[in-house]
């Protein structure tokens, strides 16, 4: 081979090996984007810029593993919350189903309405009606058998608007969000006012969170041995509401030290986001703020469920993200499975 | 060198292989040992053997690690509790360090007879002076506050018998049992009748179970904005009894699956170890029975404190390990540091 070829080959390689790194660079940078569903701009950044600085070791933000702890509401948050609580249709579905063993429901408020699908009849009820459909849908049976009904309902329950499974309209970007957080050594929990028992049915197969890391409200319950047979029965009590003020008392009691990032959507978050942001170096609190009509709903100052109002106000002033849904996320829901 | 020579030196070198091989492999049997201070019998296999069990691949007994959940004790069967619960004598303190603050204890039941060392005259007050000493020692701070005052308490105080600090006075075979479970891909977690965030100020340090591992009873918290600064304060009102039948309440509230090992030294652990081994496959129940009158303390049926007659009772029949202390433990706390 003539020394001219032999440059010319060289220099032929070269740019070929230049390419192949290019090609790879690129196939590597998109493989490990962490937050694909997320689009580029203010909010993604303040994220990962958060997560860089609390796992840099050495770097002055370094928060140690144990105390990554990441809390979540759930509703309006993690999934869909509009038109209404997921957790009320499938109390309502329960009372349906359940009629045929109550024929007195047909004449006896709040189930009257509740059958008739007259909401506004339920609503006419007040706390007393909202307490007797938890009771009649959430109490009476074991924790085993409720767990068994709620996996039940949310594998062929539909949703009025989506027509798809309750458990699909989970926002992609959030579970990409979880995934990417336990990448980095968080701890992440749920922390919601809805039915811990009814959220533990489904947080790990859907969001990848074991039953230990999901807070919610609860009734009461008891343990009994039934003809040799221990259960925790579920009791028609009230035990606890996990929202508002309850919400770092919750987070104080199953979790016992103070989270460094909280995520909500709520005015029902506010203490969340308050107690967790005000301790001491790197925080992050963040609102998802409903604002896609189009793909999901739009919704903050004026709605009945997931009001925000002291949130918008105080975002700017104590430094918490504001996730613009229609902007910030490339899409909303996983796709069709 | 000469053939004969040669085979002589190939002999001697095989035999120093031999004895090498040998040493080394009774020192890494040594070092292995994941139970050192467990003496061998019937008890330290069966602990092996169902770890083994659970633990094996595709074997028939096999759990998930998600499934791997084991529950203690802590007083009785993780450190001693005698000759009053080591919370207790936190609480006796605590009233003589706020004595000054308050002349009127002086004169006023129980404080008087807690100040005068009279621990007749308190147990003369029954229920009542109990939880006036426990509000006066335990509520009235933040959650911040109150941990810290229990570390400086742990840091200090004295075991009256031992003459050692309270959190030395910890089973040197349970630490090594907590440690080889979780090796093994086991989440270890404290079920106490002893308040939840009394222990969680040392049981991260002490036994490696961070907080939110920690289940016991507690008082009631409420979260407060104190000019602009949030805090969880301590009220003096009681929230949980995690003992007794409390205890499978408290595990389905906090970690929402049924553990498949529990390891309890009283009857306050009955119902514990009952709800962890009636589930279904493979099950440890163990009960830490004190015949160590030398080492430590003896006792079961008669005692006030850490009392074992159903334990005792159901433990053959049930298929629960009674860990004898005397025989079984080859020592029973750590080395003084």
């Amino acid at each position: 081979m003539s020394s001219g070829r032999s440059r010319a080959a060289a220099r032929a390689m070269s740019r070929a090996s230049a390419l192949i790194l290019l090609l790879l660079s690129t196939a590597v940078f998109a493989q490990t984007d962490p937050l694909p569903s997320w689009n580029d701009g203010a909010t993604k950044t303040r994220i990962v810029d958060f997560v860089s600085a609390v796992t840099k070791q050495g770097g002055k933000g370094f928060v140690s593993p144990a105390e990554r702890i990441a809390v979540f509401d759930n509703d309006g948050t993690l999934w869909s919350e509009q038109p209404m609580y997921f957790q009320l249709a499938f109390a309502l579905d329960r009372v349906k189903a359940l009629a045929p063993q109550h024929p007195e429901w047909k004449t006896t408020e709040p189930f009257r309405s509740v059958l008739a699908g007259d909401m506004a009849g339920v609503a006419a009820g007040g706390e007393k009606a909202v307490a007797e459909i938890v009771a009649a849908s959430h109490a009476g049976t074991t924790s085993e058998e409720f767990e068994q009904i709620v996996a039940d309902w949310i594998a062929t329950a539909k949703h009025p608007k989506f027509k798809r499974r309750y458990d699909e309209l989970v926002y992609q970007p959030m579970l990409e969000l979880l995934e990417y957080l336990r990448a980095n050594g968080f701890k992440t929990y749920i922390v919601s006012g809805g039915g811990i028992e009814f959220m533990r049915a489904f947080a790990e197969r859907v969001y990848g969170i074991p039953p230990e890391q999901v807070i919610g409200s609860s009734i009461r319950t008891e343990y009994q041995v039934r003809d040799g047979t221990p259960v925790i029965a579920r009791l028609p009590e009230i035990d606890f509401i996990d929202d508002k003020a309850g919400k770092p008392v919750g987070i104080h009691k199953f979790i016992g030290r103070r989270p460094i990032v909280a995520f909500g959507n709520s005015d029902g978050d506010f203490e969340m986001l308050e107690w967790t942001t005000s301790g001491a170096g790197r925080r992050l609190g963040a609102i998802v703020h409903h604002t896609d009509a189009e793909r999901e709903f739009a919704y903050d100052r004026e709605s009945h469920i997931g009001r925000l109002v002291r949130g918008l106000d105080a975002a700017a002033g104590r430094g918490w993200v504001v996730i613009d849904m229609k902007q910030d996320w490339k899409r909303v829901y996983p796709a069709a499975r």
